[in-house]
């Protein structure tokens, strides 16, 4: 079940001299949902940065492409949350056109960090709580 | 006066680790206002692409940068038509904050070019008709 | 074993506001080294696109992130070829420091699709032959 | 005359659908040069972040595109030192290709600011002196 659905159009910059869009490109796509979902929940890029609390990076993506997606088409983009581990959680991202066809799929995985000392901390409670929620429920 | 105004939120890929928005990318964000403003104006770049009737490169842009932009800031982005010219024409964009403060600012210069010989032609009459209009209109 | 091994060093605009590279970036920073590769197998990308006799667009990638990569850090990409299917193949890239420490993967599997009828077909036998040198060989 | 002098091949996710550079990659392909002209000038961006004893943001910049660029295009960008003010300076750049046609052109206005501050401050003395060679001189 989706956490967060955000339309998305192919814009000319998403695409290269195949007609088609650059691969790299879909993940750019999909973490402005991830950003947006963050800051639903209360933990915003911006205060990650100020408050320098825990950082939570890509260790590990993976992306499938269905469908060759052309400047102008509309997607939308579901994100749902996978399995949340003691220093890590998953994000699964499932792109479908309009007519509600798998156009691409990417699943990210992140971990936190403590961004003073650089290594592995536990998920903050608070944010496990949140991010938790979304595992069971769905919009 | 504008021809249409669209909200963006500043993205984490937009940023580099100077921490605010990497100055090409103020041109990447403004160009997906001149896609749905040419969308809406009947000449979509899908069309563009098939038709291969016209296309429009950029051959000038200048941008100024006033403020600096940083992860989740909301600004919203302004394109006004300026002069048309026999075979090309000014797009001029301006960008502000949500406290209406001028933000930054980009033009574009184009010209008119038939895509199989690659020669400039003149601005295709429905074309123009089209963008004149917003010239002394507006939203 | 290597098919080719390119320097590179992470660039401002690869980094976000996190002070390291934006993970999709890595995508894009190695498929400049899968398209050297290509011209020098004689498979430029210029050619595919101007002969229209094949195309290989990725359908799957999977990258790790195994340290954070600062502006100005110097890596080597290694590409090796990796399996040669009918209609697929398989290319694994390998991102290491100056002190011989992996920092990234990414491995792409493309699939050769016949442009104009957009359908899956099998990889021309000039360029498999090209391909699987790469299989046994490298420099 | 040039400070220095780098060669660049066009890169598939440099193009769009249009089958030419997309306008803003041409603002990202120069600043690379900018970034190893500042490296040699011993001026490397990771110390600015470090030290953060100046920032030198882009406030001001303008491109040409005087001919069509696609994927494989070999180019040279040489970047000169213009005008060198109390707290800011000029930076050109002219890409040609292998025939040493003029294939675009782009310059940057920087200016100089207290990182901690976020105020105009005087080009540092040393900065100022090793960018003030390149303008007699060049290689």
């Amino acid at each position: 079940m989706a956490a967060i659905t955000e339309p998305y159009r192919i814009q000319l910059h998403d695409t290269d001299a195949a007609g088609i869009l650059f691969f790299a490109n879909q993940f750019r796509i999909v973490h402005d949902v991830y950003e947006r979902f963050m800051g639903r929940l209360g933990f915003g890029f911006r205060d990650r940065f100020e408050k320098r609390d825990f950082v939570i990076p890509i260790v590990h993506t993976e992306a499938d492409y269905l469908r060759p997606l052309r400047v102008g088409d509309d997607i939308e983009i579901a994100l749902s949350v996978g399995r949340i581990g003691r220093t890590s959680f998953v994000l699964n991202y499932h792109l479908t056109d309009l007519e509600g066809q798998t156009v691409g799929k990417v699943s990210t995985v992140h971990v936190t960090i403590d961004p003073e000392k650089g290594t592995k901390i536990e998920l903050p409670d608070d944010f496990r709580r949140k991010l938790a929620e979304w595992v069971k429920g769905g919009d």
